[in-house]
């Protein structure tokens, strides 16, 4: 269990200190360097967060996979990461991101294609942002 | 099981179609809708979600209170939602906010107020961004 001394030493100091889930991850962040447009939410385990500092690359780890996967290798679409920031208690990072071509597997530019909207009925969605870069059925034919 | 006809409603479809994971949370990152920058990252339950979209503000569900909790109720530092948006597989939402005062709980206004550099020796944090604009001792004191 951790103390507060863990948590204030975590939360003020300049030790790198990921705190990862119990699943082995951090959720990450990933912005449009230029924009500022949030492109994409995933997740890095240990080895994941250390190829991405030391090559300069977004490498996640896909939890539907449950596989080490840099971003782009299927796609070409990879993400340059330009700054790489760290939350309060360490358990959530934010790459800035120069990003090549499309961020989201159905062909986007960003995961987040659809603004939600409440109203009588209940919420729904409506499409924005949401021309597609590529034809997902070419990229990721076997 | 979800097959492939679910996955392609659920990423093409305008149905709000919520994905909470197996705590029932969805995965929330709110930016400053003025700045662009990641103010924080936290989670949603069903009913954070409702009072969210109902009432323009946001709500999250705190994972080590294990309670609802409406942002800002301890230190009026609320966050007006500006718009929402749905990532592709409706496990994340995204919110741009105008933020009262600070987002962070250490009294910065983002919570990403830390850079992550790489480096022999390891990885290191260097402050960035990491001016208080208040200080917790004040606002949270019983």
């Amino acid at each position: 269990m951790s103390t507060s001394a863990d948590t204030h030493d975590r939360e003020e100091g300049l030790a790198f200190q990921p705190k990862f889930d119990a699943s082995g991850l951090l959720t990450c962040v990933a912005t449009d360097a230029g924009s500022g447009d949030v492109l994409m939410v995933a997740h890095m385990n240990e080895e994941a967060l250390r190829k991405t500092i030391a090559s300069g690359e977004a490498w996640y780890f896909s939890r539907s996979r449950n596989a080490l996967w840099r971003k782009g290798e299927s796609s070409g679409h990879t993400q340059r990461v330009v700054e790489m920031r760290m939350d309060c208690d360490q358990d959530a990072v934010w790459i800035k991101v120069e990003q090549t071509g499309a961020a989201c597997h159905t062909g986007r530019r960003s995961c987040f294609y659809r603004a939600v909207r409440g109203g009588e009925g209940g919420p729904g969605l409506s499409l924005v942002d949401a021309e597609r870069l590529f034809d997902p059925a070419d990229v990721y034919r076997k």
